[in-house]
This record gives C-alpha cells, structure tokens and sequence, in this order.
C-alpha cells in the first residue's frame, strides 16, 4: 500500500508527470508509444484526420505531427477510434467477474463501462457494492458505477439488503462512482415518496447523474420524473418515447443487449440533429450473445451497416457517453485524453484489430488475440461476504405442497405474462407445472408456489439463483421430488443454475459470488450454460422459451401481469398479491 | 445568516422542494410562471418549439403540455431562448461594481458571467477575489470565477499581491468557482516552469476547468500546452488557428469585446461542424461600449447579420457555454433546468424585449426599461480592504527628472508598440513627451520613467490607476508639473483617472475600490469617463487613441515591444529591460 502523502508532495509528484508529458509533446523526449501514419477519428470536427498519436504516461500528448516513441506502431490502412463505453450495463448479467468480463470485452474494443451492481447489491447490499468495486480494479477496462437507486426493487419482495440514502451516500466520494443508477421507481417519484427522491438529492448533491428508467413515460409525468431530477433513459423502445425523452433533455442511451433491442427502432437517432444527446448501452449482455455477437462493436457494426454515418456512430459508441458522464479525458482522441484506442480494419466491418488501454496493447488479432487482464487483489474478508449466500433451511416436501393456485400465463417471446385462471395441481401434459420461490438471504423459510403454463417442461425440475431482483431461488418442475433436488441442489451449490430429474442432479454451473457470478473465464461458463438449458429443452422446455432467463424474470413483480415472490403471487398492474 | 442545518436536514429541505416541483410539473399544482404560448429554441434538437414553459421554485417543471400559474405571461409572436452567457470577461474592465455592471446588462439579455478578476487580484490579491465574490451574490446575473492563473502576470512588474497555488487552492471548493482562468503564462507551461503547472495541477485535483490564452500557439507547442491540461482559448484572430485548436480539442471562446474583435474572422466556425466547440466572450468591455453596442446579444446579432444560423448562434451564446462549465442547469429550456430566459422579438433584429431570472421578470422593455438589481451586502472589513489602495508617498519632482532615455513608439490603432529609439528631453512639438510609471502598492517609492511617441498630448498630463496588470499609477505629460498634478491627484482620489494641467485637475473619474471600479451607476461613470477623454483629446490626444486604455497598455510587459514598469523600460521580445 502506498504510504500516506501530504497533498503538497501529492502535487510535486503530478507537476513532474506533466513536466514529462510538456516534454514529450514538445518532441524534447521520445514519447512511450506511437502509433505511426494513424488515420484517426477527430470527434470535434466530425472527420478523419491522418498523422502520428503519440502517448506518454498512459495519455495522449500530440497528433498529427511526427513524432519518434520507444515503442512505434505502424497503423496504415487502420482507422484508430476512442475506445467503446457501454453507458449502462449490470455486469452480472455476463454470469463472470469483471475480470472475466474484461477479458471477454475487450478484444471487442471496449475500453469502459458503466455498471450498475444492481443485482449483487440486492442480494449482498454494501459488500456487494465494495466485492465489485474490489474487483474491477486496475483492469483494462475501466469500471465506473452507477449506484444502485432501488434496493429493494419493491416493498413486495424479499431481497438480502435494503439501500437508503445513507448506505449509497458513503460510495460517492469514490473516483469511479460517477452517480445514481436507473431511477425505475418512477411511480415512486411521481407521488412524491421521499425515500426515492431522497436519493436523487443526495446525488445531486455530490453533482452525480442520476440515470433514468421510465419505459413509456410521457407528457407531464415525464416532466415531473424530470423535475425531480433524472437525465437519461435507456427504456426507449419506439422512436417517438425517444423524441419527446431527448426533446425535453434526456440523453437517450440506444440500449441493444441480450434481454432487449431497441437499435433499429431508433435508428433515426443517429444523425446530427439527435446523435449528440445519444449513446450506446447492453442493459444485459449474457455469456452466448457476448461470444457470438461482441459488445459495443457489435452495435456500431449493425449501426453503420443500417446505413448510419461511421463517424457520428463512433462518437454515440464513445464521445457521447463520455460527455455525458463527464469522463473528461475519456471519448476523444487529443492531447491530454487517455490514450484509450480501438484499431479497427475499416469502418464498414469493423472488426477490431488491437485495443490499447492507456497507451498499452492489450489484444492484438495478430498475436493470439488474447486480451492482457490482470486479476486484481480482493481482500478476503471482502471477497468472504459475497460468498456462501444461499441462506435458507433445506426445502422440505410439505413447503411446495399446493393444491387449488393461480396460474402465470407465459407468451412466448415476451417477459410479460398473463393471468392464467387457477389450477388445482400439476398438469404436464397440459403444460400446467409448478413454480416455487424459496427466500435464501434470511433463512425466514418463507416459501411460494404457484402454477405456470407455457414453460414447457415434460420431465424434472430447472432451478437458478438468478432471479430478479431479489434473486432468491425459482424453481419450475413437474414432481415435487425433483423440485426438491434442484433447490436443495443449488442451495447446497451455494447458488447458480441447475436441472434435476430423479432425485439426480443432471447439468449445473455453479454461480458461487452472490449465486450471480463466478470467476471462471466466460468460455466455461457459457459451456456449463449451454449445457444446463440443453438439458432443461431435452425435457420439454418450449423452443422460444430461454429456460433460465424467462425463469428469472417470473419473480420480478414489477413487470406485468402476474409474478411469484417469496410473499406470494402479485399482480402487478393491480399492485396487490393474489388470494 | 442562516443556522446551520444537518445534513439530513438539508436533504429533507430539498426533497420537499422536489416534491413540489413534481406536483407542479404534473399539474396537480400551480406554477409560480407559466410563459404562455411560447415559441422557444429547443437547444437538444435546434428546432423552435410552442408550447407553454412553467416555472416553479425558479426552474423549468415543464413545456409543451398547457399549464396554468399564479403569474402568466403571454409571449406569443416573440421567441424565448434560454439566458446569455458571457464565456470570459474581466468585470473591472467595465469600472463599476458588479451589481451595477448587472444592471447594464440584464437589459441584453445576458444572465450568466464568467469573470476572471484578474485586474482587482493584481492590486487586492485574495481580498480582491473576496470582494467580486460578495460583491457578486445574489445579482439578476450569476456571476462564476475563475481564478487568477498569473497574479502577477510577469515577474518584470510590481505588483500588489502573488497568488500561489496554496492560494488559489482556498477557492475551489466555492459554488461559483469553476476553475483557473487564462493561462496567459504559456512560456511557463512550455519549459516546465513548476510554479505555473502548480496551479493547473490543483484546478485539476478539484476536477475544475482551466482556461487557456494563447495567442497564435501551434503545432507541438499546443500538443504541450494542452497536455499540461489547457482546454480552451479566447485568443483566436485568425481561423487557421481556431481551426487547430478547436481540431486537437480545444473549446473556442469566440472573443468579440472593447479591446479585440475577432467574429468576423471566426464566423466560419458558426456552422454545425464546429459550433459545439464553441461559445461567445467579450474579455473586457468598457462603459461607452456596453452602452452603445450591448453584451452578448450585440454578438448574437452580428453573428446572425452575417449570415449564421440563428439556432445555432443562440445555443453558442447559452448552450455550449453552460457544456463546457459544466453549469448542468443552464443553457437549456428545459425540466429542471433554471429558468433563465430572454424573449427576443426575432431571430433577426435580436431586440430583448423581456429577460427572466431563476423565474422572476428582471427586465420588461415595456416597463420603464430598468432592470432589478439588489445590490448585495458586503461585510464592512472585506470592503475595506479594496478601498484606498493607491499606497505610495506623494511623488516629488526628482522622481521624474529624466534627461537621455529609451522612446516607445505608438502604433495607431494597436496596442503593440515599437522601439523608438532614444530622446533627450520632453519635445511636445514633435510629439514625444514623459511617461511615468509610479509603484502604488507597497510604498516602495519606485518610480520610472520613458519618453513616449505617438500620443498626441500638447499641454497637460493624463494620469491613469487602471494599467495593466499590475495596476499601478501610470501617467503621460508634457510638463513635468502636469505630471505631479496628476499624478498626486490620482493618488490623493485614491485611483481612477484624470487630467490635468496648469496645477489644476481639469477631469477626473474617481475609481475607489482598488484604483479600478466604483459602485456608481454606468451611465454616470461613463458621463465622467467620456468628459476624462475629451479633456485629454482637447490637449492633443491623436484621434484613434484612447487616452486611458491605451495608457494602460503601455505598462503591460507581455505585449511587444517596449513597456515601461515600475522598475524600467522593458523588451518584451527580448524579455530583458532597456539600459
């Protein structure tokens, strides 16, 4: 650890950094890297300038005149663009640690993101918060936070920790929280509650953002969700929401991850008149689609090849975010910036062909095209308090006995269910199966079950850790006794993803941080993954239906019609639990 | 004074400001202002919008939905832009008092200042930035600082205070400071000198802004300059070198005041490729000048006379000036953005027919014209210290005898100056006469002489507290005599300007607070300011010079060639002082 300095001696060290990079960008000293002949993208003046970068201590420090560097890359033919930043991203949704993450990303050109830890903060609180600000440190991509707004989602839920103002408060003189994440208790704001406003105010009071979530809100509600403070929205998914959002002063973030897409629909953003109050966002980005797919690349090669303008794409992928979140020295190519850069062989396929972060190659397609990640050091006492937090007593059969119940109705392809009647008890054939949710931050015991059609299982019983938002078990199955195995499976698991069937335990990927993530590499995962739904599909689960996602979605009682908590079936719309 | 509250006391005052704005916004309330049938610059898409603008707790809460409040104002047919902003200015350049600088400008429309006090920290140091600051609290104007980066601006003068780091440092954490002002110490930045990176180093650590003044700075001496952290410049007169600034990330204040003009050169910069980079400074603007032309709004015409898009020169006048700043809540109309609006007649004529600030009407054309102006209290020992500033003892003939010395000679029309050569004596008929430079701040009793060619004067002296940067006493006379009289009346009136001859003060114009503003009213200082110039052009001042600000100039040892300070003639080209 570095010993305590005096803020004098704190700025004597800074004045001779800059002495150096005065130098340097003088031409008196040989800078640390340059790269030679760049066809660079200039996001001031909206065109392709051409000449050396030259870097030194991690930062830019000339372009366009010739410069010599220890280390010198010859980028001809190449066009070198700011690195990506994904504007609002839950990085557990990746299933991996952000190191993991990183090196899954950055061979994609991402340099930034942005993460709301969400989901490890509604089962671990704080020392969830700190696990991911531990482990995001020193990689090479950078990891700034958006703090968690709505601890628990809703009062109808049972989540592992509460957040108030005061818990989030202690997080904002960190240098990597840059504010409040996505506000999606409009309703909340709306009616003046003062514990959400409260937290607006707090953040505002520390000049942070505060990132909005308001799918559809318009006309004078979106006026008072915006006189209480929030300035963005990633939940447009219709051209207009987003003219009257960015019209009224929302910087619109185009969100195309895993669980939704909304690019094409905005397509119209991408031009002069809108593109600089937009920037890009995954939400989520699942193992399977960050493989097959990429990250922020993916979005700006589907962008340009929808026939929007290269150059104001790169800015939405990179420029924008920056300014809006005022990473000064992050979004552009220019002295003094970071020296973050994505080489891409052309801007119509952009494939990316080396990534450096703050002047250092961290993948090279050339060389092995693997991505540089150092692991970073997680005091143990930390990394201990996301781990082991499947806290709920064995599951027992008299727990699930159910008999008359309400029924969820699944649509295929949506997240959003029906009211599907009542049943008085498990119908495979019917498709008519059993959902259980399981408490496991408290060991309350608490249990809820219910009825769902539309999941398809003919055999067994699927079970996951990740359910949203307060990620407490789900399980769905056809027998009681499989049910069992696979909950009382995943608890003994420690938390993940699994299938059972005949008291055996047939595919399961451990998820033991939080039952959200591991720290195993992505590859791995996503294998165990594959492997899991493949065995949960072998028994009946409905193509269309992603057997682990849509399960997850199942808990969460602010999406619309009918949900399982761990307190009972809620209906959404009606905001009241079902008798 | 306010008691000092808790901050969950703050927190809990501020939510329920916010709880209003929301029942406000929603209409479940009414607004303190609606702005009926309004058609207003929407800054984020640059189109014109209609609709109703409400206002309560002094921001926006809404438009475009029909709202109804406690005042309505009826603005069809005219066109509401948000509030103007002036990028860079030094206030004392106007010679009068804050409060009163805002009642000359409010008329034009301008709502927001950045001001860099410069001149008064030169005489007063901290105390000085002391005064502007209570000085400018509470204005129909909201005055922002920057500070002083060059107090004193050489080591060649004498001034009356030093400000270091430690100094500056003290301000950063007031609401109204956003950063370093003009690092006009460029040679200081290129070799490395630690004293002048000191004070970027801890603007930085406050993540505060750092003006830049670098007049014709290129190539890889901007690389340097601007990776010590330099991000913007006012110093632009020709557009090659907006270009290359703007192009490696410099924000252009496009300057166009008393003493430069440089819109018409930078016009092409009024376009959608680099206007985002850009907004409007004034830099100093004298009394006869803001009277006769206006503020920014003078700008705002001129911009769109010659030809610029009207939207595009409104948002460089607010919008981008309020990005750059960071000032989140202006330069917008807008949901939580303060209610800072001027209603403009057109687009064309640009004539203010109404200003608003922080929803109050400040000035209405049809209302006698005056606009409201508190004046701010000021604690009696911080007045005190920027008055009778003029600290020198009474000057005595011998201080100016002068027989063989250096001329500078006068240039019409520029303030750059040429070596003249050497004279023997004062020779009135061949227009070369005694300048005098006489230290006013710490008694030292330093008193320099020069002859000077190109005035004019034929009888008399022209005495002047008001001379660049150090501000000390700097007088032009025929005889010497004249030159007593009006230096020792200066001193006597404790700053300011005057004429004299004869023995006899024939004009004056007191300025008490630091030699270089008064309190009273612009139209009176600029009565007395204009009798001052017409005194000394009926003793000969050449038409095409001003009597005073020329003057001023004269001691300022940055500008070629020759200068006279307290402590000799000096070369500015070859920085060393004339034998």
């Amino acid at each position: 650890m570095a010993e305590a300095k005096t803020r004098a001696e704190r700025i004597a060290l800074k004045v001779r950094r800059k002495q150096r990079l005065v130098r340097v960008a003088l031409g008196e000293e040989k800078a640390d890297l340059v790269l030679k002949n760049a066809d660079y993208i200039n996001v001031f003046t909206n065109e392709i300038c051409h000449g050396d970068i030259a870097v030194a201590n991690g930062l830019v420090v000339g372009m366009g005149e010739n410069y010599a560097g220890e280390t010198e890359v010859d980028v001809s033919g190449k066009i070198v663009a700011p690195g990506f930043i994904d504007a609002h991203i839950h990085l557990e949704s990746s299933l991996v640690s952000p190191a993991e993450f990183a090196r899954a990303v950055v061979p994609h050109g991402t340099t930034t993101v942005i993460t709301d830890p969400h989901e490890i903060a509604n089962v671990c609180g704080m020392g969830g918060i700190d696990y991911m600000m531990a482990a995001s440190e020193g990689l090479p991509v950078d990891v700034h936070f958006m703090l968690p707004s709505c601890v628990p989602a809703t009062p109808f839920e049972e989540s592992g920790a509460t957040l108030s103002w005061r818990d989030i408060n202690a997080y904002f003189d960190h240098p990597r929280v840059l504010g409040l994440a996505e506000m999606m208790n409009y309703p909340g704001i709306l009616s003046g509650n003062r514990q959400t406003i409260e937290k607006i105010v707090v953040s505002q009071a520390h000049h942070k953002k505060i990132d909005g979530h308001a799918p559809g809100l318009s006309g004078k509600a979106l006026n008072a969700y915006m006189s209480a403070g929030v300035y963005s929205d990633h939940e447009c998914d219709t051209l207009e929401n987003a003219l009257e959002k960015l019209r009224k002063g929302q910087f619109i973030m185009i969100r195309e991850g895993t669980a939704a897409q909304n690019l094409e629909a905005l397509m119209p953003l991408l031009t002069e008149q809108y593109a600089h109050r937009c920037m890009f966002s995954t939400d989520d980005k699942h193992p399977a689609d960050l493989m097959e797919k990429g990250h922020i690349d993916y979005i700006v090669r589907k962008a340009i090849a929808l026939g929007a303008d290269p150059i104001t794409v790169i800015k939405v992928a990179s420029h924008y975010a920056a300014r809006y979140f005022l990473l000064n020295n992050k979004g552009a190519i220019a002295p003094g910036y970071l020296a973050d850069f994505v080489v891409l062989d052309d801007l119509k396929d952009v494939n990316v062909h080396q990534v450096f972060k703050r002047g250092q190659c961290v993948f090279d397609a050339d060389n092995g095209a693997q991505a540089l990640v150092n692991r970073p050091d997680i005091d143990p006492d930390m990394a201990a308090c996301v781990l082991n937090t499947c806290h709920l007593p064995p599951v027992t059969a008299d727990k699930i006995a159910l008999h008359d119940a309400p029924v969820i109705q699944m649509i295929p392809g949506q997240i959003v269910t029906q009211d599907g009647g009542r049943a008085a008890g498990v119908n495979a054939e019917a498709d008519i199966l059993k959902l259980a949710v399981c408490e496991r931050h408290h060991n309350t015991g608490h249990v809820a079950c219910c009825y769902v059609k539309g999941y398809g299982l003919k055999r067994g019983a699927v079970a996951t850790s990740v359910a949203h938002d307060s990620h407490n078990i789900i399980a769905c199955g056809v027998s009681d006794e499989d049910l069992l195995t696979a909950i009382n499976g995943l608890r003994e698991m420690g938390g993940g993803m699994i299938v059972a069937e005949n008291g055996v335990i047939i595919a399961r990927l451990p998820l033991p941080v939080a039952g959200l993530i591991t720290d195993r590499p992505l590859q791995e995962v996503n294998a165990e993954l594959e492997a899991c739904k493949r065995a949960a599909c072998d028994r009946g689960v409905h193509e269309g239906v992603d057997a682990f996602m849509n399960l997850s979605f199942l808990s969460l009682p602010v999406i619309p019609s009918l949900r399982l908590t761990t307190l009972g079936v809620f209906d959404a719309l009606k905001q009241e639990f079902v008798r």
